[in-house]
C-alpha cells in the first residue's frame, strides 16, 4: 500500500453541493465557477440533467452547461438518473457522463423509482448515448456501503453493478458512500474486491463527512488504490433523497490532507480556501470546512 | 501494514477538553466522571497538576484525585509540566503521570518558560518521582509536528526527547499534535523515525481535529504501529498556549470508526454517545462531534 504521486480531484459543489440549497441564480454559479476553476481544479461536476421538479435547485442544467464552453482547462461532467436525461446533457455538449446506480434497492427506489436490477440494465443504452455524442461514461454505484432503507449492502450487489458497468464499456467506476457511514477498513476491504473486475478502468470515491470519517476513508482509498475522488467547495452538499447525509468531503481539506502526504492535485490550497468562502457568502449560511476556519498550517519560513 | 485487534483510548475530555472552558463545578466534572466511566473506557486523564493561576479549570486537581478512589475499573492520569507537580500528582494518589515535553523552543518557553532542552533534562528527576511514589511516568511530546512559533518541527528533535526519554526509565511515549496540523503521511513519517528507538515500550499518539484530518492521522498512526490514542468526549479541548488549536479528536467518532475497522476498544458506542451529550450540556455549548449529531449507522435487522 502505497500513494500514488497524483490523485484527480472532482470538484461537486455545484451538483452535489448545491442540490439541497435554495437555488441559486446562474450568476452565482458562475461567480463560483470562476472560483473553481482558478484553483486549477481539472474535473467539475457542473450539474445534474434530472427532474427540474424533484431537484429545482439544478433546474438551470442547460442554461449553466451553455455557459461552460469558455473554460478550457476544465472536464465538465453532469450527473444523469436515465437515458432521458443522458439525451439532455449530450445534447447540451457536457463531455463526461455520470449515471448513477443504488446498489440498494430501497434507495434506488426512492431516488429513481427502479430497482437495482432494472438501473443496472440500463447502463449499456447510456453508454450507447453518450459514446454516440462523444461523451465518456461513468457509472457512479450509490449507497455502496450502506443503504438508510436497507441497511448495510451486500459486497455481492455492488460488484454485480461493477460487472455489468464493465460489460456494457462504462470508462469510469466510482464507490460512492452516499450517507456518510463507511470508515477505512471498510472502504479498503470494498476496493479490494472491486479492483480485480475492472482492468485499467479508473477507479473514483465519493465520501461524505457525515460521521466524520470522510477523509480517513479518502486517505484509506487512496492507500487502496483509488486515484479519483470526489470533493466539495467549503464541504457543502448532501442527497434529498438519502435521510441523515450531510456535506461531502470539503475540497481544501482534501487538498491540505493530500498535499502534506506528497500527493498532487494541482490544487492551489489558498485559491481553495477563498473560493470555499465565497461558496459560504453564496449559500448564506455556514459551511463544515476545516481549512476555511484554520486555514494553511504556517510551513515555516 | 496491518490493523491491531485492539487499541486502548485514552479518554482526555477532563484535562485537555475542559482545560479551555470555564470552571465547572466538581460536581459535574464528577457526573461527567460517572458517564465516562459507564462507556468502558479503561483509561482516563482526569486533570493536571499545573499553575492554577494559567489554568484555572483544573484548579481543583487535588480535590478530582481524591474522588477517583471509587472507580477501580479505570487507570487515572494527570498530565504534570515539572517535578512540583509530579509530587503533588503522586502525593493525590494518581498512578499515571504524563510528564510534557515540547519539541520546539518557541511552544517549550510559552508553555513552561523553558527551552525543549532543559525540559528533556529534567525527564529522570520526574521519572524517580513517579516511580517512587508507585506510579508510571509516561513522555507526551507536544508540537511533534508543528509549532505554532516555530512552524514545522524537524523530526532530529522528537528524536532527541524520545531518546532521552528512553535512557530516563520512562513507561510509555506518545506524539502530540497540538496544533492540529498534521495528516496521515507525515505522522506514518515520524512513526517509522519512533518506533526503532523505543523497544517495547507502548506508544500512543494524541491529535486535534483543527483541519479535519484528525481521525484520518488517528487511522494512520494505528496502521503505523501506535496502540494507545487519546480522544476526548465530544470533541473538546485545544491548548490555552498554542493559537489556533481547537478540539481533540472525539472519543465517539474515533471508536465509531476503530469498530468498524474490526478493531476493539472495549468502548460502548451508544454510552459514548450519551456521555458527549452530557458534555455539551454540561459545557453550555455545541460540540464538534460528529456522532453526536448523526448518531450511529443503522447495522442492519
Amino acid at each position: 500500500m502505497t500513494l500514488p504521486r497524483r490523485v484527480d480531484i472532482r470538484e461537486v459543489g455545484l451538483r452535489d453541493g448545491l442540490q439541497l440549497e435554495d437555488p441559486l441564480p446562474l450568476s452565482a454559479k458562475l461567480e463560483l465557477l470562476d472560483a473553481l476553476v482558478a484553483t486549477g481544479v481539472r474535473e467539475i461536476e457542473a450539474t445534474a440533467f434530472v427532474s427540474p421538479s424533484k431537484v429545482p435547485a439544478l433546474a438551470d442544467a442547460a442554461e449553466l452547461a451553455a455557459a461552460l464552453a469558455r473554460f478550457d482547462t476544465v472536464e465538465f461532467s453532469a450527473l444523469v438518473a436515465g437515458p432521458g436525461g443522458a439525451r439532455r446533457a449530450v445534447a447540451a455538449g457536457i463531455g463526461s457522463i455520470e449515471y448513477v446506480v443504488s446498489a440498494a434497492d430501497g434507495h434506488s427506489r426512492a431516488n429513481v423509482g427502479r430497482d437495482t436490477a432494472e438501473a443496472t440494465a440500463a447502463i449499456a443504452d447510456i453508454v450507447a448515448i453518450a459514446h454516440d455524442g462523444g461523451a465518456r461514461l461513468e457509472v457512479i454505484i450509490a449507497t455502496a456501503w450502506d443503504c438508510p432503507f436497507d441497511g448495510p449492502t451486500p459486497a455481492r450487489r455492488v460488484l454485480d453493478i461493477v460487472a455489468g458497468a464493465v460489460a456494457a464499456g462504462a470508462d469510469r467506476i466510482a464507490l460512492a458512500d452516499t450517507i456518510g457511514t463507511t470508515t477505512p477498513g471498510r472502504v479498503t476491504a470494498l476496493i479490494a474486491a472491486v479492483r480485480p473486475l475492472i482492468g485499467q478502468l479508473p477507479l473514483g470515491a465519493h465520501f461524505h463527512n457525515t460521521r466524520g470519517a470522510g477523509l480517513a476513508s479518502a486517505y484509506a482509498a487512496v492507500l487502496a488504490g483509488v486515484t479519483r475522488l470526489d470533493a466539495s467547495v467549503g464541504g457543502l452538499g448532501g442527497c434529498p433523497f438519502a435521510p441523515g447525509a450531510t456535506g461531502n468531503i470539503a475540497t481544501e481539506d482534501l487538498v491540505y490532507l493530500l498535499r502534506d502526504c506528497g500527493v498532487d492535485t494541482g490544487i492551489d490550497l489558498d485559491a481553495a480556501i477563498a473560493a470555499a468562502g465565497l461558496a459560504q457568502r453564496l449559500v448564506g449560511h455556514e459551511l463544515p470546512s476545516a481549512l476555511l476556519r484554520a486555514g494553511d498550517r504556517w510551513l515555516g519560513s
